[in-house]
This record gives structure tokens, C-alpha cells and sequence, in this order.
């Protein structure tokens, strides 16, 4: 493990039992709560697309947001929100997606995205890949070339990964964690 | 108006009769979603703080994270996120807050900011200015400096302005919008 990600593992904080018994969550909140920290996550993020050609940065709500931003301003991008439903206000297009128990649903504006763009899909940590997974088909049915998925965290033993690198997208990740 | 502000406005989508008759709802998605008009806004506002020694940045649930996230980069600022009540996994503190019709509370980890911090707020509207007076409430409970708010788009007909200014908070804005 690099110093960098030996830093950035060491900002996050650990939560036992949140938020049922049992689970170890992965507060990112205390990363971000640190200057050094939290520029040095996004620019790690951004760096190999430097120059890249990449059109927008999809963030995902809500954590998504925060990084996506940060790496859409830096790589003079645009910000696609994609959102819970029921909270864009214009026309979109919508997308069920698995979670530990059950379904919901995820929205982009239908206009958000034009066919061929280049876009980056960002959030901050990486599960079974649910979310994730449902955020990069809707961007590939409005014809986006999604050319990876960041996410800060990773959480291998759930295998998120898997199920995007299956859509044809590189998942890029910062540090990981054992267990769940 | 300004050249700049001319342009971003006009990057500003309006959805009439959203989210209820006679309303006029000012969609920022698209401002976010063009490259130009994102990287333009964001650096307008950062940059009065260049050098202000501003500590952190506090990003209002959901759109305020998007340019929260890229202001604290931008300053090598900490971000915090201040969130609808039962999503931050840590200990919090809590303030209620009015809405147009009731109130609703919202909440930010207690350890979040430090007794003296510089702290900019950010959101991306300002309309009653319930939301951002609770949120500057917060971080003054909290011992936070609250240097000023920041928004893209007010409202000035609905009279938010006067609530954070009240709270010795200036307010900062890029452009505004008559009627509501």
C-alpha cells in the first residue's frame, strides 16, 4: 500500500454496529473533514484523466456529490446528478436497482447525457455495486461511454467490483477494506 | 449585470408549474452540466477567500455538496456535510428549521467543525432562507466563525437575504430571479 492510500485509509473513521448490528461502517465524513486529506483523494482520482477528453462526471447522490463536483470543476467538466426518484425536476429516465433487501429506483435528466459522451461515474465507496451498477447501465441506455467508475472505498468481499468491470467500465479505487 | 452573470443565468433552466402550480422552479442541473458555466461559478465564488484562511466548507444536503465539494478543494478547505436528520452515522448535534409549510430538522456531526474555524456555507439557492439560517445556526452552536453563505441564485422576492444577514453572516450570491 502506498503512503497515500496508508494516509487516506487512516482518515477514515470506522463506525461498529451502524447501521444495524454487526456492520463496520466506513465514515468518509472524517476524510473529508481534512484539508490534506480530501484534496488529496480527489486529485488522486482525477489524475489519469487528465486530459482525457471526459465530458461529464456522473456523481451519484448523496456522497457522490461532493467528490464529483471537486473532479468536475477540476477536469473542467459538466455534473450529472443522478438522483433518487422523485427529486429532478425536469424529464428523466429512470432505472430499478438491487439493494441489500429489495429495490428503489435512481433518475438522471433525460438530457443530461448525449450519445458518445465521455463520462466518468463517481461515489464515494463501492458495496456490492448495486447503486453503482444501476447508475452506469442508465448512462450507457442514453448512449454515454462510461470510460470508469472512482470510488474512494472499496469493499472487495462484496463484490461490487465484478459487477461493473461485467458492463465494460474499469472500477478505480482508492484503498479497501476486509469484511463488511 | 456582468457578462459572467448574464451567462451563467442564461445557463439556468426554468420549470414552470414545479413543484406545485404557479411556482417557478430555477434548475441548476443544467448550469452544473456545462462544463463552462460550472468552472465559471465555482471560481466566482471561491475566489473572494483565496487566502482567508477559510477551514472548511459546509455543503447544505443535496445540491450543496456538488459545489461544496469543488469550493473546498479549490480553497484546500475541509468539507462538511450538514444533512437531513438520520443520515450521518456519527454522534450529531440537530436544529429545527422552517419550511414552507412546517418545520423539518437537519444535523452535522458534532466533531465537525472546531471552536473558532472559518467556515463558509454553502448552497446552490437561497429562497425563504430557512435552510441556510438553520444551517448557520448549527455552526455558530458549534463555535464555528461563519465568514459567509454562498449561493448561486437567490430570490430576493422571498427575503432570505435578511435572515443570514441578520445572524451578522453576509450573504454572497451570482445572480437573482424576480417573483418565486
Amino acid at each position: 500500500m502506498s503512503d497515500l492510500a496508508r494516509e487516506l485509509k487512516a482518515s477514515i473513521r470506522t463506525i461498529p454496529d451502524y447501521p444495524k448490528p454487526g456492520v463496520l461502517f466506513r465514515d468518509i465524513t472524517t476524510l473529508l473533514g481534512q484539508p490534506r486529506a480530501f484534496r488529496r483523494a480527489v486529485d488522486e482520482l482525477v489524475h489519469p484523466y487528465a486530459g482525457d477528453n471526459i465530458a461529464k462526471i456522473a456523481g451519484i447522490e448523496a456522497r457522490g456529490f461532493i467528490l464529483g463536483g471537486a473532479i468536475a470543476h477540476q477536469l473542467s467538466a459538466g455534473f450529472v446528478p443522478i438522483r433518487k426518484k422523485g427529486k429532478l425536476p425536469h424529464e428523466t429516465v429512470r432505472i430499478a436497482y438491487s439493494l441489500e433487501y429489495g429495490v428503489d429506483e435512481m433518475e438522471m435528466h433525460r438530457d443530461a447525457v448525449k450519445p458518445g459522451e465521455r463520462v466518468l461515474l463517481v461515489d464515494d465507496l463501492i458495496a456490492t455495486g448495486g447503486t453503482a451498477e444501476g447508475a452506469v447501465k442508465l448512462l450507457q441506455q442514453m448512449g454515454a461511454e462510461v470510460i470508469a467508475a472512482c470510488f474512494v472505498i472499496d469493499l472487495p468481499d462484496l463484490g461490487g467490483r465484478a459487477k461493473i468491470e461485467a458492463l465494460n467500465v474499469p472500477v478505480r479505487t482508492l484503498m479497501s477494506f476486509e469484511g463488511h
